[in-house]
């Protein structure tokens, strides 16, 4: 068992596990590379928001720079880690758990940590499948938080809109064997998240729920999220599901294929260990390749679109009216808490 | 409550319900503007066929003439009124009674009736939801009026045809909620009319049946005719459904999601407005935008499609292999009925 | 009934049912149009590989040359049929029987005669459906033959790449209505032959299976299997299927939407003719036109795509890698045997 780490956001802890950890040069490297890049650019005076205008041009030329979310991570190097990785070297399976108090909701800086992390395994090539599954009580992932969207300017809403997309990208383009272990609620972004694994077990506790409620709060799925969706459900599921900002609970979930099965919460990662050991069966390469091309026209639409995905998000989010439904939304959760 | 009515088709009826009918400028201004530019039109002596052959020219510099269907409407204007609509200003919805004896096929007169109809509320802001149902016993709508198809000119099947575009353009690309009560039979382009609804409740009556049965009667259904059913039921189960030109009676319709609920004949109005209810506390504009996105493709297809659908519609119909077709059945239905 | 044969390669054999034998001088002038074709070929020195590279030029100018399929099939004119074809022109059915021991692999002398097979029957008017069986025990077909892809040279894996793409052309574009009956376990190539018929009959036997296990075998199914497995089960369960290679017992394939009917194996034959008389009642023109249309899109992103994809299948089966897996696979299946 190995824990990745980058060595100044994730403490060293305890291994949990009976296999010792193995240094892998490999991955040390390429973190390294991305490192130097960042540094290369900072050098150079290529600011953040220069990084981010820039990254649609160089994005063809590969990755000469460290990614946006690379770089907006070093702004936080002060807070505890986010995200919890456990990697199994003997079975070649990685355990992440959010840990972003009190709801695992997406902020820029977590999304950033998670895209570090499903990088860093992405590269390691020991490493072939990943468990997704929360440290908090109750809930998987809150979704996008309301906050990085509430009164910040354009650039900032861009920034955190590109970590989002970033993150569908990473996971939704995984190679690795990708299963949610989803052991709490799971709305909007959490669900997204979800549907972006290849394998979904949920526990089965019926005060848990999982969908893309957006509407609900007066704002809609982009595409990316919607096609995702289709990909799972099906059209016309993902019409009433979208339209209604349907939140299913563990029974419904599994009935129109939200989540692939139910199991006592406990059990969750037992389960979710087994059925990766299924899938590790297969040979990879062909796996792989065939996972791929289920996706790419997917993930090409949003690839080939991210920058107008961007400004249409910006645009909308900052407008007086939306704005002004978040801020009620927030008094109102606000309230019940208080 | 309120009736929407152009004032010259549609009867004045004592409202039935309690609620005091209220003026909507914004409504009926836009109905002027549509008069006026008929009137314009027919000064500049642009008749009727003119109207038609430039509507795909003009389509894409907005809607400078009245639309085919509008015109071709005067021509009827001795008729009974062949939809009724009772809309409901305290909830904001509208149920439309389809009305045109003996069982609702869809002429050209009725088809331009309705798509005023449609088009009269969604311009009204106030009106968020529309159920659609019949006024008929025991039928829904028995879809396309074949005598609209049989030994008439290609000129007047190319009108027809269009006003069939017209229809499904209009309510599948409605923003507001939708919902079918479907109270009897709904073959053919009465299955097509339900499919276009955002819900879809049947009366759980086994004499009753639903489908597109087209090729039954030895005809195809249209690309969108087939794109609405595989966004409704997916591809495989519409592959069978349209080669087999399939006629589900309600419980076979509700399992392969042809509707949504069965209820008993007598709570299907009920049931449409409880339903309508729950979608119209999701806010309008979050809901709509979703709707469209879904939808955008499927409509686009057609839209940019359609002087060609129309041509391809016209040269199959004139064929004397499907007029003598068409024959047989008529005389077939006549028969029966004697 | 009457015994497709081309006079050389099928057997003449008692005829089994009741109806007298009919002379089709429609369908022997096809015939020896494309043996006119082949020997024209032949002595212009058109030799095979020839025929094979000019073959995507000349496919947009009509069926000039034999196909390579017909070619190829000249050169093992001594062997057995492959496959027995009893035409009952009666019913306008033709049931196809596979019979290449030990399990109806398909080598590229199998499609050939197969394609063969398909495009006689599709070219005679008469013929309005077909069955496809097998006469082998336990096995409908194992697929794809192994030894057509191990240590063969590019120029043979192409041609037989090619055998393959044109066999589900051939079906998958079929105007005939194609009824499955599955009398035996339908791997891989054995699937995808299933899946292009308009129904699919499965025997209940819950020893046998079905499923596209490519990735099993450490090889990817092509983009045109996986569309054609999402035609038949949507997109999610398309991809868990194909990711994991799943092979589906009966009861599975029914639940997945894999196959249409499970009846005892003694009665399959007997429910597919049922259930052809169901279709043959639909008027012929309108239901193929219908199932082109659903059909089209798919077959053309082949079409259009058909040497890249041989190309692809020649460097991906060809390299080091996975020879040697498909070595050791054939190794286990000797020792398994032995």
């Amino acid at each position: 068992m190995r824990r990745i780490s980058d060595g100044c956001n994730w403490p060293k802890r305890r291994r949990r596990k009976l296999f010792p950890a193995v240094f892998n040069p490999e991955l040390n490297l390429s973190l390294s590379q991305d490192e130097m890049a960042l540094r290369a650019a900072l050098r150079n005076k290529c600011v953040l928001s220069g990084l981010l205008s820039q990254r649609s041009s160089c994005s063809s030329h590969g990755r000469v720079f460290a990614s946006p979310v690379l770089a907006a991570q070093r702004r936080n190097n002060s807070t505890s880690p986010k995200i919890d990785v456990d990697f199994d070297q003997s079975t070649g399976v990685a355990v992440m758990r959010l840990q972003s108090p009190p709801v695992n909701s997406l902020s820029l800086e977590f999304l950033t940590e998670l895209c570090i992390g499903v990088e860093k395994l992405e590269m390691d090539k020991s490493c072939r499948g990943l468990i997704i599954t929360s440290s908090q009580p109750k809930v998987f992932s809150a979704g996008l938080d309301i906050t990085e969207m509430y009164g910040k300017s354009p650039e900032r809403c861009g920034e955190f809109w590109r970590a989002v997309q970033e993150m569908w990208l990473k996971l939704y383009g995984s190679n690795m064997i990708t299963i949610a272990a989803i052991n709490g609620s799971s709305p909007a972004g959490g669900c997204l998240m979800s549907m972006t694994c290849d394998y979904r077990i949920m526990a089965d506790n019926p005060r848990y729920s999982i969908g893309l409620n957006e509407t609900q709060l007066g704002i809609v799925a982009p595409f990316w999220f919607m096609d995702t969706m289709k990909n799972t459900l099906g059209h016309r599921t993902t019409e009433v599901a979208l339209q209604l900002g349907l939140l299913y609970n563990p029974s419904e979930a599994l009935k129109i294929g939200l989540v692939d099965q139910l199991v006592p919460e406990d059990q969750i990662l037992t389960t979710a260990k087994q059925t990766m050991t299924k899938w590790l069966a297969i040979p990879d390469h062909a796996r792989a390749i065939t996972k791929s091309m289920m996706r790419k026209p997917t993930i090409d639409k949003l690839t080939s679109n991210r920058e107008a995905d961007i400004k249409y998000f910006v645009n909308f989010i900052t407008k007086d009216s939306i704005q002004k439904s978040l801020g009620m939304y927030m008094e109102m959760l606000k309230k019940r808490r208080g």
